[in-house]
């Protein structure tokens, strides 16, 4: 299933399944049917398989026709972000050249590191495809890009072993890891990569059972339709279950926790001079298998662009 | 006002003030008149000063006679952590003699920060009073205490002004900012203070209104008994006001959200020779007009200390 979050105009937000290029209407589809769904797409993570289970006995029973008035195009309809993490955790330097890249332009040691190097951005970080990521040129002059596949978290997890780690992923989703690199202070991260609007999350959450190798996808990140990283989930230092069993090792994973699993890379910091976005990008961030998160770049002082809420800051 | 949540044997948990050595049953009592309260202190501080109010005005109405039936002897109720936080903002060496300690002994500068230095604690880490501090000698030998007086955010706080700060404040309490000094991965702090336990709160969270002066506030550590870290809050490098206006600079605070404001020194990483806790030591966190904090520290793999549950992961 390809789960999303999206309203209409001046309609609260809903639940919504992507077939095709088409968008089912869940929550007004199972009202009109009189199915009880989860009434957000956490809850519909935080209910297990229970959820997924009714959505999928829901459309079984359909037809492209019976279901056509519920369908949306994309045109027709804001997305949002999928919903609101409990809490990210980022994955540091997890492909190899870019451990190389930010040895040459940043603070970070060349060693590739010996453990997961974990930090976290707050969910009043995320915001939704399409809204803008916020410049603020009071804090930075360097704001960087960050295509990662996102891990979903389906159930708690605590002290995993990586052969059972996939069982406690409820899905994947795109997660733009976006940082102000001259606002690391002392060398912690959470400033510099946790303001609002730092985490665009989206377009969809695809359950995991429609992606068979997680671990074989290409990634990519286009600035103003100029390709910037391009690689593979294939090289990620720590592979997805390694990551999983060392973070439940000590912290408690809950359903709807998501692991951003860290950057490739052709980040702007690491390119030759290095390029940093501005008010009027437009960042895109595609996975195969699940889509492209786009979001434009907005100044944070502007009347016009602050007027913007953040999703994060707001649902 | 001061607010704690406690139960009593196989009950669940419930809303309570302290009165003097007292703890009246908020929740038994607002049932009992028909007055509507939150159902938990987490949805009593979203409410605004609607909930305080209301627990004021029910308070007001009864004399120490008519409350006997709804009050409570410490001994015989079960204090738990106030709430869950949504996010903890940490605040590292932010008092200058623990910036002094922290070089010698870590990995950190001897020059004061010029800004502050953010790192977060997921809501997954705390824990309440008396519960267990979890060692895992799988992960540690470097576990550290450090005493921090909490600053609970009212409201939502966007770009606010140091002159304003104080009014996005609820109350205050106290976090021992546990650390596993050896899981610094890169530099990066998430797991070494973001572990499950590795952030008890409470025991009491003390309305603004009651404590004048938060910046002369004296903070102390004891571990069996032992006097280990002496302060006041007077030694902040950043005092409260600079700290809610820098990171509202760049991220939203909700109602809920926790400010650890620093440890002073007398870390355990900082002693000569190093002093770090074990499985059946006691660190008692105390703070003026607030309270002593008190937990054990358990062997997370001994069976009996690991069928303690935290409530972290489990509220």
């Amino acid at each position: 299933m390809r789960f999303l979050t999206f309203s209409e105009p001046h309609s609260a937000p809903r639940l919504g399944a992507e077939i095709g290029d088409q968008i089912i209407d869940l929550t007004t589809l199972s009202a009109a049917e009189g199915v009880s769904l989860p009434g957000s797409l956490l809850d519909l993570i935080r209910s297990g398989t229970s959820g997924t289970a009714a959505v999928t006995a829901l459309l079984a029973a359909h037809t492209p026709q019976t279901l056509q008035r519920y369908t949306r195009a994309h045109a027709d309809v804001t997305l949002h972000a999928p919903f609101r993490p409990g809490k990210i955790i980022g994955v540091g330097l997890n492909y190899r050249k870019h451990v190389e890249e930010s040895s040459r332009s940043l603070d970070t040691d060349s060693d590739l590191p010996p453990r997961p190097v974990l930090f976290s951005k707050p969910s009043t970080a995320v915001t939704g495809p399409g809204s803008p990521i916020l410049h603020d040129s009071r804090l930075t002059s360097q704001l960087d890009w960050e295509c990662e596949l996102a891990v979903v978290i389906g159930r708690t997890a605590r002290n995993i072993a990586e052969d059972d780690a996939w069982d406690y992923i409820f899905g994947y989703s795109v997660v733009n890891d976006i940082s102000a690199r001259d606002q690391r202070r002392s060398g912690q991260w959470f400033f510099s990569k946790g303001q609002d609007s730092y985490a665009p999350f989206g377009p969809v959450l695809v359950t995991r059972d429609e992606i068979t190798q997680p671990m074989e996808l290409e990634l990519s990140l286009r600035v103003n339709g100029a390709l910037k990283q391009n690689s593979n989930t294939r090289y990620m230092l720590f592979p997805i279950p390694q990551l999983i069993a060392d973070i439940t090792s000590g912290v408690t994973l809950e359903p709807g926790d998501v692991i951003a699993t860290g950057s490739p890379d052709g980040v702007g910091a690491g390119l030759t001079p290095p390029q940093f976005l501005r008010p009027g990008d437009l960042v895109e961030a595609t996975i195969q298998s699940i889509g492209t998160l786009a979001n434009p770049v907005a100044d944070a002082n502007s009347p016009a662009d602050s007027a913007t809420l953040l999703e994060g800051a707001t649902q």
